[in-house]
């Protein structure tokens, strides 16, 4: 097992507090619990004004690890709202844009021409996220999820996209959607240093009673978080660790300033 | 799409039914609809005693799919229940024991580890299997079931392990938990006719509102069941294809006879 992780290396993905928390709240939130980094979805950017979050989240001197999302090359207006989102992770100076690629298309139960669609999308939006310098995550989500949210389901399947697709693209590794992989410390070898751009942890809980929203805290789980994290260190990864946790039924009903105290604590042991 | 599958494949998992049913009821009810194979669990098969079973299932003139289940090598008792379940299977005449092989030792976090004990497990139990003449179908389950149920979750895994292991060995091939595998078609090529030993059937529903018992009906869900099962024919497959379905929510509450009759019919368009 490693050494504990740096406090430094704690970033709040703001998911974990979204039904407390405007992204304003959020941001003052983390700097008063000494949290260094955020991770921002686009809703609640655009409910705060990407101007007014951009000069908050720099005055209060945060690191945006990611923002959440583009992708879902499903949805018919995919073109001009990856354009946004990339405009947005742009003026936010975000270390990458995170891709939840979508999932079959609407009526289709063809996997195999949803994911074609996948691998057109992103090659047609990678051109400006390489000028405006945004570096696109794609993140593979859990095998549950095939069908109605991303249809990349393994860190091999993205890594195989990386390949065909070239620069400016990577990975986000989320420990929920691969800790059950096979092939999970092989394909964090093989992504390394250059391609992987994000790390999100939280916890997979036993019984789980919502394949979207019942996420658990970091310990509160089964996923071996030490092992996951010496694998990626081992890859060379030195960048934060996310927590994002969707939790219907615990997490968004405490009050946030205990997420957040929690997340911290949880973090020493990750 | 390969042309419409033939009647005479229909195979009843008793699963299916399991809440209506006991299995003297299931043999009499897929007789009664023309049913030909069946695929018994044992608890039900307890119930009703082996050999009084076995003289059923002979009278009826049906064909015994697969027996469910051996494997749990997480569980204190696996050597003695794999022993007894492979008695089982031989009793019956089943093509196949399936392995459903467990998930996490208890108080563990170690994938690795309860991987390790799997195949350790399996390499214990083959000896007694080829001897009884009763092919072993390790059945990868899906990953939203790693922890607690079997912590092996893609068949290129399972065909790993038959590698490993040897005759007498093969996979269940369950379209409920592969059909998001984006190495689906190139591992059943690999599995080849000699390592596909079952076939189940059923649908991936959207939403899927509980992890265990929420299965689809085929052509509820959005499973290409034709494409796959083209595969399974192109590897060389011709044996049954068997209808398992949890459901708490919706099948377990009609009237078996109805299940029945809508399984008959659905099939035809699998």
């Amino acid at each position: 097992m490693p050494s504990a992780p740096a406090a430094a290396r704690l970033s709040l993905n703001t998911a974990t507090v979204k039904a407390q928390w405007t992204l304003a709240q959020a941001i003052e939130g983390c700097a008063r619990h000494g949290i260094l980094g955020i991770s921002p979805w686009r809703d609640k950017l655009a409910e705060m004004g990407v101007k007014q979050a951009a000069s908050a989240i720099k005055a209060h001197g945060l690191e945006v690890t990611g923002l959440c999302r583009g992708g879902f090359f499903s949805a018919k207006d995919w073109r001009d709202d990856n354009r946004r989102a990339i405009e947005e992770a742009h003026a936010l100076g975000a270390r990458c844009l995170v891709l939840v690629v979508g999932g079959l298309l609407p009526g289709s139960k063809d996997l195999a021409a949803a994911r074609e669609r996948v691998k057109e999308g992103i090659a047609a939006i990678l051109p400006e996220a390489r000028q405006a310098g945004v570096p696109l995550a794609i993140e593979p989500l859990h095998p549950m999820q095939a069908a109605d949210r991303a249809c990349i389901n393994t860190l091999e399947q993205a890594l195989d996209l990386c390949d065909a697709l070239g620069d400016g693209l990577g990975v986000a590794v989320d420990v929920y959607h691969v800790w059950w992989d096979p092939k999970l410390e092989q394909q964090i070898r093989r992504a390394g240093r250059n391609r992987i751009l994000a790390y999100h942890i939280c916890d997979w809980l036993v019984p789980t009673r919502d394949t979207l929203n019942d996420r658990g805290m970091m310990g509160d789980g089964v996923i071996d978080l030490p092992r996951i994290r010496g694998w990626m260190e081992g890859a060379g990864y030195d960048g934060a660790h996310e927590v994002e946790i969707f939790s219907e039924r615990d997490w968004w009903r405490r009050d946030a300033d205990e997420v957040l105290a929690v997340c911290k604590e949880r973090h020493r042991a990750t």
